[in-house]
């Protein structure tokens, strides 16, 4: 058997730090050997550093507990250590600019959960059943920046759900032309502590700040096409969102309403092509590939949180509803467990794809 | 000072009738004098008949406890005992339609919760804000029907939150061509005891049976125009609905993107038109009509279920979060009490407008 | 009509304030003319300062929207301006100990919401049903501290759903020995932002830092007695507390089973004594005194956070389900508004009894 | 490797016996080969009779699906099928009494979650840590009531979290004289549908039908001593407790004060007689026992039921907050999983013990 790819995690004492270590134990190909945090946490045994904040509903991995958290700004002393970052820093926008940047530069692959990378037009957001094809822009990427390493991040937590059962019908030849949709987020999405208790039991939010546009924009970047060592992002798609903040503490559901440009499926021809819907993680057999990667709920009742956001241990899309809109053609709702898909799972699929295509060293 | 009217309540000891109870409770026009329920709590107290379960949070009015419960299919012996009937029943559609059509025949002007009777030609359907107009159908409903009373029903309880702010807007000129909706409905809408505990914890459920048909079919009805004793739907303008379950105790969330057709308003219009809107309830100074009948909230994470439902007690809809539309023209929130203005509240100003109007002797 | 008395609130711009703000309107004793907070919120008009994060559900007074916020620091600038302060200013200890001494030494009547003072033996912890007497303390504590006002709190919000039960029974000649008792608190006794939202959906949470403590030593001094200036705690009743976190928005519930020393009470006896209970702010018709202060409900399943917090506008405490414990004597479960009669409703409460008692000028 | 023991479940089609099928998917040492249920149900396969009502958050799995359900009352049928059922048939008690006796009668062993039999003294309750023992009994039973088969029960599901730290106690030598406990119940507690949606947001109910009986007179049996055939309680423990309804959807939480007769323990050595307890589950290495069988959380907010729970994949019991208690000894807070350990999972359990001391065949 070949040695584990040594990998670290930046931010590492964060809610999504926790994420990371929490789907890497026993991990097939990655190995956690590094963990960065701020200079607070640096020096201690990562179980003390998180002492009464491990938010996680299973311990700590044994491996992980007595590692020393490192300062993750000290980019040098990182060296030899591990190959690839899963960045989960919290910072302002220049800080991560910088810190991500440096990391790229020294040579590691930095995969990154933050959003301060998403709209650089070579930077590639992946979502590896979608755009495996943006990772070509890397070579521009790196001589542009003289990089040794490179960067690509994960999208927004809030897109999934819709994204891979919109990209499915695209796949199959039809065009999108327009989607309204709202989504019912989960708290877990904000983070720790996230929204307070008080405005979550008998409540609703109709608002998530910066949700909206990303939901709105960074679709349009992910269906886009590389040129010239450049992501151009496909400006025919129109998405609208409301995001709403739900009692619910993990999966966000989206209620979508569609309209195709061109020709229009059947109903019982979309859902053939949800179901039988695979790509490139499946056709790799990266090790968190949900397979299927879209499952279609019969019940009329469904998808619900509660009950499917655990779908392919978290990294499945379950949809359901599909029915005819007044307006527009179709409607349905899609699911999707914010902090596995949404997050941690979706950057630890995005690393397994680059590591299956040798783009990993 | 006149005497006040006397008014029964079909359906006395169930949710709906308990909520008739609660807010008719020190009315300044009616005065409860008759209860009817079936006969299992006939001949009893009413306080015996609902013993353990009365789910208002505010005891029963002292001089409702002591009155007797009678058979209200015995539409005989409720002559003379009162002129109003608001029929909360609980019974198949063809039980609805007999036993409220016997009252209207028997000269009772009956106030109906139901469904059954609303998709009928001749029956209005009533948000007194809306289309006082159709009332006009009655003397044609009594003709053909030989009733000497009549029957007026109120809409499902998940429309009002859009239906007032859109009629703002199209009383001020501007046409709506089309709507994309989601509700995010909250428990009590179901009745008692509605969903089970264990599906609306940690979750939300993306179905109610039946709601989305209600929340397109009925605005075109409502929207329509009187025509030789009949109301034509306005099939102009197109309503897609998603209607959710969320874990809240009162107050229905909508969603909405609509689009206009012709002329589209400014948005600063748009807010003036909420904030100025005022219609007969409001001009006829009915005791139950909300001054204003239009909040418009300036915070951006407005309405709240928890905090706006209760505005205007319960009567007025709360509206927030105008923005653009990607794709249609603009999108908001809006949010009413379900049981209050979408249902028993909405039912009372009904009648209201009714005795102003002279229909109810 | 006399004039009203001029109150301050220090503290004014959190939740604590914001619940004296709310209470306070339209008091007709009481009239808020002084609104202090930190030096942040200075020179803003209250609505300004508070914009984004008032969390009352009814809207902010409009005779207090305009009124501007002073540095509650700058004591000698409030001389004049009002003649009590109610105080929930969020400080360390000592800063609270500090600043409150400051305007009790300048001649203002100090209300404390705080636990700074509490446990200070010439400080009464007033709840106006129970230990009135204490207030003969103030002659001592003003002397030896050279105050010309003076200072007294409300104790802990855990403890107003037992305390008031409890003394009926001893205020009836029964002793009590022993209490072991687990609370049931909502959420907004943590304050804003409180408890984060994914510790308590699908959740409880055993433990609330310091609640324990304050609800087994805080009742031993307000049953205790006034000897030579110094209020002298009564160790002969033994309290056990366990405090859990609930996902509840309001309304405090305790569970209870105690054990008598001596004489044992008939089970309606004891419901008679708590239907009966009396006390001076009832007898003076103090206006926030809740009639009954107790109520018993006979419901099997009562009392209900949901249905019973708003019992007697909040003040009243509900009991129920009282019955043999197979341990001690009995059992049975109260329950209060925690934000009312455990917070800011009780020190509007003991302020009225000073103004009733002629303590204030 | 041996053939897996055939298993049959009676009332397969409700919410606990689709626990059964859940937990049993893949069990090493039992075999689903019988659906019982009632004759509306019978003779469908099972997928179909649960159509729009399979609870649980894992599929049907695929051996299950096919199987035709039958007519749990027609016993002649059932042999050969199976040697062992699972009892979760709804019923009223006559009914369950008449319907496991004739499966035992015929031959089968019985392993019931009702609560018929449980007071029977020839009818062990088993915790299968705690009253092995009692299994004696079984023989008399047989020879008693002439049957081929038997009959045990588990206990009522809100005991488990006090009765296994309890007995390890008692185990290592000290004798528990008295206990006050308040439990905070999860609404999967009381089956589907179970308590009303409208009655567990912001709110909690102080009282459950039937539960603190059963929580105080079912541990006294299970203490108890085998003397000539019958299971004789132990009546020298008190327990008292109240049972409140909770908005959780699984996990029973308790929290316990406890006064010892005699010898009191240290709070370490408490802790380590906890951590260090194991049984015969444990020794026998059945498959569903868990290692350990009870975790003390060291954190001073633990345990939850959101993340305990599931430890020792639900049949483990959480231990915290160890405490001394002001009236009694020590107070602490015990969390087990209310429907695993507490009901399927703890039947399980006990027919691996059946098994594995060779009393089924």
């Amino acid at each position: 058997m070949a040695a584990k790819l040594k990998v670290g995690i930046l931010g590492a004492t964060g809610m999504v730090g926790q994420n990371y270590i929490r789907l890497l134990a026993g991990h097939p190909w990655f190995e956690v050997t590094y963990l960065g945090a701020s200079p607070n946490s640096a020096g201690k045994k990562f179980a003390d550093a998180v002492a009464g904040r491990w938010h996680m509903h299973t311990p700590i991995p044994p491996n992980i507990s007595g590692l020393i958290v490192a300062d993750a700004s000290k980019v040098d002393e990182v060296t030899g250590k591990c190959s690839l970052v899963f960045s989960a820093v919290e910072m302002d926008k220049q800080g991560i600019l910088d810190l991500e940047g440096k990391y790229a530069e020294k040579g590691f692959v930095v995969v990154s959960n933050n959003s301060a990378y998403r709209l650089v037009d070579d930077i590639p957001v992946i979502i590896p059943e979608i755009n495996e094809a943006h990772l070509t822009v890397i070579p521009a990427q790196q001589q542009k920046r003289g990089w040794k390493g490179f960067i690509v991040t994960k999208p927004n937590c809030s897109i999934q759900s819709y994204m891979i059962p919109l990209y499915a019908l695209m796949k199959a030849g039809y065009v999108i032309d327009k989607v309204i949709l709202t989504m019912l987020q989960a708290v877990s999405g904000a983070g720790y502590p996230g929204p307070a208790s008080i405005d979550l039991i008998d409540n609703i939010v109709p608002y998530i700040g910066g949700e909206e546009e990303k939901s709105e924009v960074e679709p349009k970047k992910i269906f886009g096409k590389v040129d010239n060592g450049k992501i151009i992002p496909d400006d025919r798609i129109k998405i609208s969102a409301h995001c709403n903040r739900v009692p619910v503490t993990d999966g966000h559901t989206a209620c979508c309403s569609i309209q195709f440009a061109g020709k229009i499926p059947g109903m019982d021809e979309i859902i053939d092509i949800w179901r039988n819907f695979t790509s490139s993680p499946q056709e790799l057999k990266l090790p968190s590939a949900p397979v299927p990667a879209l499952v279609y709920a019969d019940e009329v009742n469904r998808p619900q949180p509660q009950k499917d956001r655990d779908a392919g241990n978290g990294m499945a899309v379950t949809v359901g509803r599909l029915r005819k809109c007044n307006v527009f053609d179709y409607r349905f709702v899609g699911l999707h467990h914010n902090t596995v898909r949404g997050a941690a799972g979706g950057s630890i699929l995005a690393a397994e794809l680059l590591k299956a295509k040798g783009m990993i060293k």
